[in-house]
């Protein structure tokens, strides 16, 4: 019940991404409070690269509109890779180790859905993380240990193998609990170069995910606003929901799919949970 | 855009009042997150009389839904008469200061509603209240102001009277600024033995107000809520919005009115603003 | 580098051990700010037996002196046991879940001191832990580990011999991993009746501890301090460090010691880690 | 009670002026909660000057030494100019709104020390605000309401005038209250080109003030502190106690003085508090 945004593409203004109010990117997201859906009021978060090869996180419990920091910072920080994050808890405590975009090294990780019935399958799984990597987990999500599941099986060398791997040990661990349905997910990762975007659950209805038209395209329908001149050519949005109401900007991923936005062709692909060993 | 809620009766557990899931009379109210209008998810506070004679307050910045410790303070504590307030800022601070309930001495006072172009007309309200009290202020929202100007006007020795002529301060320096409704409002207020609760706008539209039917009668209709067989037939419940969705539990108290709730029988009357001096 | 005390005796009003100024039994504790020893402001907890079997707890990540809803809720409450802990992490996240006491249905825990080298141990220690109670821990401190361990071996029929088998286990593993000195502590469990207190290190050089001289002595010698004509003959103070300066109230628990306050005679008997199977 | 510092000079990471460990120039003082003397727990701020006119402000209540976020920023964001403080407050409450350094337009402003009897004064001082500025008051400080007066003064076209008065005024409606010593401080204030900072006491025994030998010179008496490598010829630091143990890095402000840092000639003049009207 998170929501999620990456952006990759000339470096902008984190506020012209986050805040700018009307026609901004996904000021309508931040203020979902207003709308007719869940708030997202759990914390939030956001991960950017910048001048070092490890990402900086910015994460708090209040809800995100309350931020000041936010909005400071928000005003100073220009980035050409953010990810930004909203939570709305499944159950796991409010604190700031378990918002998201979580970080290892050069690599972001952040989530939207559950692992079902986590509490009966955390110690399965976290039994699976690789012992050396064991001792870096900070909070107590299924989030996080999906992510270092991935880094256990890989993420690193083969990010859309990673994953499947880490989900089919999911699957197959939540099947031996006798859960029928034991995932569901968009997630977003990236190393600073690409992001790669999966979307994928036990049950074939996943949540959503977006990805952005093109923005020369965009730039022509929509001449009225003002956030589209300041994005290059290259920028690219992956959403978890639509943002904003900017009619043919958004192109949904197909049920069980991963994509990487990359220099040069973006690549879209079949997401197929695999079981190792 | 707050909602508010005032228990008077038999000694009750916090709990029973606030947190009990599904027919509690306020969890659908901490709840409306997952409902089709505002949050409430700027803070958030409870004052309740124990053996003192000053009030208790429990007050927080996070979204009460995320609280542990007013769970645990719930489970905790019985009291004969509770005030327990949720907030949405209409723009000052999400800070502890800001929360309702608010106290001097004996009294807590809680405000839905706000004072229109507050920023404007702030230093004037403040220079009308008595210097005496002045220093007791501790926040900066219009519902803390309106609260010391009613104590400014003899809110300890006649609250109708001192409501209405703090209000009608309010309305006065609101015109002389070219504001065309400067007030809206419910408010409670209480000593420890009664509770004063005001219904008003400038417009004459005011937000909501209602109490409750009387438990003898709601009870007999409604055999299957448990929470009922627990209060006392004196008990009432003063509330900004309808709670649960028991037929025939609340009367709506009309435009322009106050009315107290006593030992005894309870009084409603009609509410004029009067201008001092 | 935490500090706590444990009270148990006829029902007391949680300012009166905690906040009273001057002479108060822990006052000078909360404001070791202004001591010339380490601070302790990385949160803190109360937890209290009432009414229900199971306690209730109260912790924040302020510190203490700062928590104005400490101060509320210390004049409200009245209770015959209490535990109460100010902390100084030793590297853990500074949130609500790393707080003590930690609770486990009847029974509190609060530490002092540290497993050394935690992150390197923490996995096998983990593993260790009763698979069923796995799902209960919450945070990620060497204290709430130890506690699972204890819980795992015993602790609710057996205190001292589970807590000797779960210090055993700590040194055995700790030692695997080449760390010399694998355990310090200080640590109080409660099931409500009793008080246990442990007093352990691998080095032999444990965190002091101590436990009051008998009320009736007490209040002989010291006729100018009030709360000490509100304790009951049979109250009894537990303490990580002496807490006020009153001549004769300490009596130093030995190395390597643990003890018990419960009706009738307390206990005191010496400390041997055990190692199981 | 509260610490402070402000650099100004080329660009400079504000990890390496505030966390780097053993050398750093301020980490001793964020670790304050290690020594002998006073903690400033009770918030924090940093304001700094970007690409922006208006500066940042990143402020929190929790202790300096806890903030992930603070770290994180530190590690991403450069500036020419920047405030840091840590706070001890003298009695008001903890909230984000009170943290210094406080912002008006392009001007920071910080301050250490304290307004005698605030509360007694505070409604007199409110009062002399110009009332277009009184809007723009966000907390409850005697020190955001110095920075009002000065403000309200002349400090955007004459610094040192203007605080000459705010500071004549707050020693007169002191006196006229019966305060003997109505202030002591010492405070920094910038517009992003020239810092100015004040000593000053009504007792003649101010809190110390400290501004930094010349880079030039300190290099080369301490080749071994690497920071001072990463500085700039013409950089300098104003500080409210001597930061590191560096011999001969720290010259003290006389009692009584105000001074200019700026490109060209520093200047140091004496303090003379002004009566206006």
């Amino acid at each position: 019940m998170c929501r999620w945004m990456a952006y990759s593409g000339d470096p902008i203004l984190v506020e012209d991404l986050l805040l700018r109010p009307k026609y901004s990117l996904i000021d309508q997201s931040l203020h979902s409070r207003m709308g007719a859906t869940t708030t997202n009021g759990d914390g939030f978060g956001i991960g950017w690269y910048g001048d070092r090869q490890e990402p900086a996180v910015f994460k708090a419990i209040e809800p995100a509109w309350n931020d000041r920091n936010l909005r400071e910072l928000a005003g100073q920080v220009s980035t050409p890779l953010l990810f930004a994050h909203i939570r709305a808890s499944t159950g796991t405590a409010v604190q700031r180790s378990n918002c998201h975009p979580f970080r290892y090294g050069r690599w972001l990780w952040m989530h939207n859905g559950a692992i079902a019935d986590f509490h009966r399958v955390k110690r399965d799984l976290i039994l699976a993380i690789d012992p050396l990597l064991y001792p870096d987990i900070e909070g107590s999500t299924d989030s996080e240990t999906l992510f270092f599941l991935a880094l256990t099986f890989g993420l690193m060398t083969d990010p859309p193998g990673a994953v499947e791997r880490a989900v089919g040990l999911v699957e197959d661990v939540g099947r031996r609990h006798g859960i029928d349905q034991p995932i569901q997910m968009t997630v977003a990762t990236s190393d600073g170069s690409s992001i790669w975007a999966f979307r994928y659950s036990s049950a074939g209805m996943s949540r959503s995910l977006f990805y952005s038209t093109d923005v020369v395209t965009l730039r022509q329908q929509h001449p009225e606003v003002p956030v589209l001149r300041t994005l290059s050519d290259e920028a690219r949005l992956v959403v978890s929901e639509p943002l904003g109401d900017l009619e043919g900007a958004w192109n949904e991923v197909p049920e069980s799919s991963w994509g990487v936005v990359k220099a040069g062709e973006d690549e879209l692909h079949p997401f197929r949970p695999a079981l190792v060993g």
